[in-house]
C-alpha cells in the first residue's frame, strides 16, 4: 500500500482512543460522563451554529478543525481539570503528547497539525479565541443543567469559575454574557440545595 | 435574552441526544458499540486527513461540515443498519427527522442544515460523493478489526458487503482499494474461524 496512506490510517486507528478518554463534566441529561470525541464532536457543531456572535469574523473552517484535533493530546497525557493547579505539568504532557500523536501523520500533515494545536493553545488569532470561548461554553453549560455538577464535587468557588471561564468573553462578548447568567443561576441552584 | 441565540441553544441542547445513539459498529478496540456523535467526530478527522485521496478536489469546509451533521436525522429516525431492507422506511422516517431537528434553528440555517443534509443524501456532488465514502469506510474498518463484526452478526454476505460499500469508488478510487482488499481480509478471517 501506498506508504502515505498508510501513515494516515494509523493516524485514524490511534485517535479512536478518544472515545475512551472519560471528562469530568457529564451529558445534558445528566446520565452519565462524556469523553472526548463527543465533545469535540459537540463544540464543532456549537461552532457551526454560533460562529456568527464571535467578537471579530472567523474563518468558520479553521475554527472546526481546531476543534476537532484540540484534545487530541490527551490521548497520552489524560484530561486534567480546567481547573488544575498543575498548569505547568499540563502543559508539558500535552506537548509531548502533541509531538507524539501529530507525529503519526507525514510529516507536512504533522507540521499542519501542530500548527493548528499550537493556534489553539496560544490565543492569539479571532479563530483561536473563538473556539476556546467555545471550550469554555460547553461544561458550564453542562455545569449548569447537572445535578452533580463539577464545581460542586471538586469544590469550585464562584469567584474561580468565574475567573477561569471569562476567557469566553475574548472570543465572543454575547456567548459570555449567556454565561455568566447560566453560572449565577447555577450557584444559586446549589445554594438552595446545600 | 436574544431569541435567536436561544432558538440555537435549544438545537445544541436537543444534539446532545446523539450521544445515546447506538450503533451497530463497534470501536477499534472492539471493547464496545460506537454512538453516532463519536462516529461523526471520527469521520470528520478522517476527511481532513485523507481529503488528499478524494477522485475530484472537494471543498473541505463542506464535507466535514456535511459529516458533522449527516446523522442527527437519527434522533428522531433512530438508526438502520446499512444493509437493511427497509429503505423506503429509512428514508420517510430519516426526512422527517431533518425536518424535526434542523426546524429547531433559525430559519436561514434551518435552510443551510438542509440543504448540507440533502447534498450528503443525493451524492451529486464531489464533497457528497467523498463525505458518502468517508461515512462508509469506518465501519468496513471496524467490522476489519472486530472479533464480532457486524457482517457475522446479521449474516451479510461478502457480495451484499461488496456491493453496497463499493459506493465508496464513487467518492476515492484510492479509498476502495484499500476498503476492497481489508474486507476480502477480513471474510477470509471469518471462513478461518468458523
Amino acid at each position: 500500500m501506498n506508504p502515505r496512506l498508510q501513515e494516515q490510517l494509523k493516524f485514524i486507528y490511534e485517535i479512536d482512543r478518544m472515545k475512551h478518554i472519560v471528562r469530568r463534566t457529564r451529558l445534558f441529561d445528566d446520565s452519565r460522563a462524556e469523553n472526548d470525541a463527543e465533545h469535540s464532536w459537540h463544540l464543532a457543531m456549537m461552532a457551526s451554529v454560533l460562529h456568527e456572535h464571535a467578537n471579530e469574523p472567523v474563518d468558520l473552517c479553521r475554527v472546526i478543525r481546531m476543534l476537532l484535533i484540540h484534545d487530541l493530546v490527551e490521548i497520552y497525557a489524560g484530561d486534567y481539570i480546567v481547573y488544575t493547579e498543575k498548569q505547568e505539568e499540563k502543559a508539558r504532557k500535552e506537548h509531548e503528547g502533541a509531538r507524539r500523536i501529530f507525529g503519526l501523520l507525514p510529516e507536512d500533515q504533522c507540521v499542519e497539525f501542530m500548527d493548528l494545536w499550537l493556534e489553539f493553545e496560544a490565543r492569539q488569532t479571532p479563530e483561536s479565541r473563538f473556539a476556546n470561548a467555545v471550550d469554555r461554553l460547553e461544561p458550564v453549560m453542562q455545569n449548569y443543567y447537572s445535578a452533580q455538577p463539577t464545581w460542586k464535587t471538586y469544590q469550585i468557588s464562584y469567584d474561580k469559575v468565574v475567573d477561569t471561564n471569562k476567557r469566553i468573553r475574548d472570543g465572543s462578548e454575547q456567548l459570555w454574557d449567556y454565561a455568566k447568567t447560566i453560572i449565577d443561576e447555577g450557584f444559586q441552584k446549589l445554594d438552595r440545595t446545600e
